[in-house]
């Protein structure tokens, strides 16, 4: 039985006439054969929002990805963020070792500027080294949005295609980088430059690894899901407003009250949203991506600002002037972009930055518009939980948005 | 409206009971939420047979792959392989100065040992350096496999997926490497360990190339023709058997004789039996593959002779090898071997290599049965025409089977 029925190979029978011959005066009838082959490749992939992941009572980790009904040894290449295999790194052992897995745990130093292809071959190299098989042993990818995104393009490339696992440790890994389909690495200045849309299979998506993260990584993560709040979900908003303090003090661990329950009703939201906007849209066939706010200017920012800026950072004063140019053409109300700076200042987010200047801002609105198919296709806040998209923002209007945002706003 | 409609996201809204907690005695109960995204991907290219392509009043190059009804000026970056540049350079950049496009030729030394990340990397900049639209200016690959090849992973890689034109210029190229979907460099001594399956849009099979090939390059790519003609074409079987020797020599170009009449036979029957094996198993779900029949041993001959031998002579030795483990089993009768030896002996194919010996052949057999998930799959002939797929082949049969082909057969 063939797996693949979708497809269909047709054949132009009739030889079509064809101007041929090197000189323009010459004309000479050959005969032409077009084959067309069209087929569906079918996706699928799983997202857990889950605990206990390294529980070794727990099988999820152990099964996530791999072939059903497996009765070999597990064979595992633990790509591991090095500051996680630091905090994390006996109790990654130990779980493979109580469920008699043969693995190899690699621990990679993971940094933005660091998000290049020699670090797609470092995984590869081990992968060889290692031994796996394609069909059976997912690559399993442990740590923040960096990892992920370097672990999902080496899984892609290797033998054109194997299986991988996310398990996010951080916040933005856990709300963005381990939810959609997207991996990538940086090449020359280039953010993402290289990627491919490339799922893990399953994503267990466990907070308790937030205990051990730093108030600047929470703050990171909690950027993307503002952005979620504000172009689709003001309920989600109003948990912001409302808990965003102690959802960083008590970073996201349900101690049991009000704060906890706040905390999983956030993380809830913030992958529902997010999946509603990427699953219809998974190849970004679609260019007008809600999804994008924020991410119009910040990819220049970021890149520009090496190492300084975490991509939440730069996300945050995206967010921030595209708010402004909101206000300055009426999208939003002088209220509601008090509120969203209310609440960008309660999460501690940046929302300014020296490099927000002309020549910076045009080099990003050309780079944006040319990866948007020749469009802007900028989203931009019409309220809070809304949004739209629009085509003709000018430099001078980003300019005096910069201006007027560096002028009124600043959370120190 | 979006684009793509096919697609899923459900959410399992009951709470699961779930065994967590890092003590084995305790247990406690937390909620659980899964998300399942599935979607599919419809992927569509073109094989066109055709002739004239550099002919500046020929459309096909300049139209293929770009978007429907563009206005502004075409901009390509034309990959070609360094040796088609010396001979068609001024032809292809008098073809798109006729088309008034705005272009860039990248000339590449192609080797197979050259097949590899860095080459990838070099069209990358090339790309982010001349600037092009991912969705309206397709890279344009013009060279032999190897060239296609790395071209492909390129085009895969930037930006997520950018369009790619492949222009086949050796006969490998045209029957073969031009026709599927998958792309490919080697990583240390393994071939093809990275790439993906990303068909070009529109590959334009042009003959006319084969003028200027030498010998060695036909041969080449006839051992691929020949793959096809032995494992399902009996008829194309024949038209090697009658005309192989004047293929050869007439370089598969039109003199409007019965050897020219062949030659199109010849290119359309490879081409489209090709495709009927590759499009209902784009993506090589189903691992018991026709088309595999001579790439099984062969891919780590070819990279252990490294640079001695093209890919079809590789194909070719593990072509003969197989044809004497048939032969063995009973599988082929003496009058069979002897006339596909026959064949093979016309094309000047070669049948035999002094590093098919027992190391090899069971580092090899070990490789194959881990590509093609725990199992053989071995294709095995039948009958001229005809396959079968084993699954039970010992290191022992190899063994003697090398032996047998080296004390019997040989072309010189």
């Amino acid at each position: 039985v063939k797996p693949y029925p979708s497809y269909s190979l047709s054949r132009d029978p009739e030889p079509r006439p064809h101007m041929g011959g090197t000189d323009g005066a010459s004309t000479t009838q050959t005969s032409e054969q077009n084959w067309s082959v069209t087929a569906a490749k079918e996706v699928s992939f799983q997202i857990r929002l889950t605990s206990g992941v390294l529980d070794p009572g727990n099988q999820q980790l152990i099964e996530a990805g791999a072939a059903v009904g497996q009765d070999l040894q597990p064979r595992r290449l633990l790509v591991v963020d090095s500051r996680v295999a630091d905090i994390y790194g006996e109790q990654i052992r130990a779980y493979f070792l109580a469920h008699g897995a043969k693995f190899r745990l690699l621990a990679l130093p993971c940094t933005e500027a660091g998000k290049r292809i020699e670090a797609v071959q470092q995984i590869i190299d081990e992968l060889d080294d290692f031994g796996i098989d394609r069909n059976r042993d997912p690559l399993i990818a442990i740590g923040g949005g960096v990892l992920m995104d370097i672990a999902g393009v080496a899984a892609c490339l290797y033998r054109r295609g194997s299986p991988y696992v996310r398990v996010p440790t951080t916040l933005i890994g856990l709300v963005d980088a381990g939810i959609g389909s997207k991996t990538g690495v940086n090449h020359g200045p280039h953010k993402n430059r290289l990627g491919a849309y490339y799922p893990a299979r399953v994503t267990l998506a466990d907070r308790s690894f937030l205990a051990t993260l730093d108030d600047r990584h929470i703050v990171n993560g909690l950027a993307e899901i503002l952005k979620v709040a504000l172009v689709r979900d003001v309920v989600l908003f109003e948990l912001l407003e409302t808990y965003g303090t102690d959802l960083i003090k008590t970073r996201f661990q349900d101690g049991g009250d009000d704060v906890g329950a706040a905390a999983s009703q956030v993380l809830h939201r913030a992958i529902q949203g997010m999946l509603q906007e990427l699953a219809p849209n998974l190849w970004e066939q679609d260019l007008e991506r809600l999804m994008d706010y924020g991410h119009s200017f910040s990819p220049t920012l970021e890149m520009a600002a090496l190492p300084q800026l975490l991509h939440g950072e730069a996300v945050s004063i995206d967010m921030a002037l595209s708010t402004v140019l909101s206000l300055q053409r009426g999208l939003l109300t002088e209220g509601e972009v008090a509120r969203i700076f209310a609440v960008s200042k309660k999460l501690a987010l940046p929302v300014r930055h020296e490099l927000i200047e002309p020549g910076l801002l045009s080099a990003a609105l050309a780079e944006t518009t040319r990866h948007r198919g020749g469009e802007q296709r900028l989203p931009l806040s019409t309220g809070i939980g809304k949004a739209t998209f629009v085509n003709d923002v000018t430099i001078a209007e980003l300019t005096s948005a910069g201006i007027l945002l560096a002028g009124r706003w600043s959370h120190d």
